[in-house]
């Protein structure tokens, strides 16, 4: 934008918790600008610090009522609080650090919240490649915790976890497509569970289906079992509130007397590694031969002349070029 | 498992249209054989030939009532046909090459029609891996017309877009997420809409609907512009069906004529390429140093002694050695 950047000066100022140095340092990292790494440089040695907590669940289960109760019980215990709301269907993204969405209006004022909405750029459902980014400049600004919230779309739901501490899945009574959703793979996400909503009809239901299907399909880790806990919450009036905070700070405790955190941290690390060093090698790829040589091999396996691995084989060849 | 395979002759029967070498073959490449390379190597020769066809939609519009209803409308003008039904919710893949599926009951022992379900394997949603190969299979063993079949989960509906010549988008009335689905993305992939269950109050207000958003975003290639046709099905009836294949022709003869056929099988190819590629490029990064570079990478990163875009840097300077 022609402005210019003095990164070390922003990460100074974020790590006061100005909130226009954070806003600022997000949007570097998401319009993947040319200060991109250096922000990532200059971030690295004051991240380490946060929980992140990944919230997910169909749409209608309340996630963002949840979120905004979830970061009132934490600033009454006195944290600082980021939320990152990963949403694809929102045709906006960055600008409104100070509550773009009505749930978090309550928030909007308080210095001790930052909140992000992010788009997922490019296809349905899915984090943006952004996230990570974000969630260490939140990391660097002091947040204790970092709440992400995702819509609860297929992929998406399977990415948080990739990027979260401990994982929550929202469920609500009567949404036959909860219970669908974790026949589908939610249950082995999930380390805690919250029955939303549990003032209506069926909550009991669902808690009942819930701990049979978690009765099948214990996960163990290192030997250790972490018994998923299932809460139930009626997040428009905090009930319940206090007991997910529990959940979450037993989850904690128990993944660091079990070497879990390091282990996810580590796993996270290298995920993210590896999708940056991809799509190096993926513009690399796109670049041999001044762009030609992919287009070539695609002309000679369309026209049924080579087959696609021969093809890929030389295309990686291409690169020790 | 121990068995002899000969490619080249299982690459023969399947030309010669038997199914059990068609259903061997595909189990070959969907297993990732150690004959896969040689399976693909032999089918390239024999491929190009047949008209690919997506079909997507949200779960409820009838998608298997309606490929059931094309594969009857193809085989009575004397084609043969290949379906690919791609299952995300099904635990089971391979196997039953006549009919895993009730909807297909009625072909099951029609010797011009392949039926394969695929699972996807790996995550929620998605194409599995293997189906580019599996078409290739199909298209080899002589078939006229291939259907992909896939659930509507986000990131299938793209992906089948990928894969086939043309794409049809069912919607049914009533689906409010018919139209919010087409909203997201899916006005962009179709080629051809179908409005089915037309039979059932508030199609009408759905092709309207329809015709309202296509005037909003209509695409243009190479300066000519297909029209995206809605034609109106009860597909349980067939009725509206021989309009479908009509619709189907035409956006062949166009896409031929425009050489937009073409342009799409060369970009199928490059993205196949380019994703075989990758993942071997994937398996050497994660060899590298004997499988610890990385390890070691996400420790630094970890750790916040080393930020992810330098380690990333590592990693691919490391591909050198």
């Amino acid at each position: 934008m022609g402005r210019v950047v003095d990164v070390p000066e922003l990460v100074e100022q974020a790590r006061e918790g100005q909130p226009r140095a954070v806003a600022r340092l997000i949007s570097l990292v998401e319009d993947a600008s040319p200060h991109l790494r250096a922000v990532a440089a200059a971030l690295a040695p004051h991240t380490g610090r946060a929980q992140v907590i990944g919230l997910t669940g169909s749409p209608g289960v309340g996630k963002s009522t949840s979120t905004s109760a979830l970061v009132t019980a934490f600033r009454q215990a006195g944290k600082r609080v980021g939320v990152l709301a990963v949403d694809p269907s929102s045709p906006f993204s960055g600008g409104a650090l100070l509550g773009d969405r009505i749930r978090m209006q309550d928030h909007a004022t308080d210095p001790g919240v930052f909140i992000r909405s992010m788009a997922t750029r490019g296809h349905l459902g899915g984090l943006s490649w952004a996230t990570p980014q974000a969630l260490r400049v939140l990391d660097a600004a002091g947040c204790d915790v970092v709440l992400i919230e995702t819509v609860g779309v297929g992929q998406s739901e399977v990415e948080v976890v990739a990027l979260a501490d401990t994982t929550v899945v929202l469920l609500a009574p009567g949404m036959g497509d909860g219970i669908q959703a974790a026949k589908a793979g939610i249950l082995e996400i999930a380390d805690v569970f919250v029955v939303n909503k549990a003032d209506r009809d069926g909550a009991d239901a669902t808690v009942r289906d819930l701990k049979y299907m978690i009765s099948l399909g214990r996960k163990e880790i290192r030997g250790a079992m972490w018994r998923q806990p299932i809460v139930k919450t009626v997040a428009s009036r905090a009930e319940g509130v206090p007991e997910v905070v529990t959940a979450l700070l037993d989850h904690r405790v128990w993944m660091t007397e079990h070497g879990e955190l390091d282990q996810r941290r580590q796993r996270r690390a290298e995920a993210e590694i590896e999708a940056i060093a991809l799509a190096e090698l993926r513009s690399r790829l796109g670049d041999l031969r001044g762009g030609t040589a992919l287009t070539d091999l695609g002309k000679r396996v369309a026209e049924g002349e080579l087959d696609p691995y021969t093809a890929a084989d030389e295309l990686v060849a291409g690169l020790r070029g």
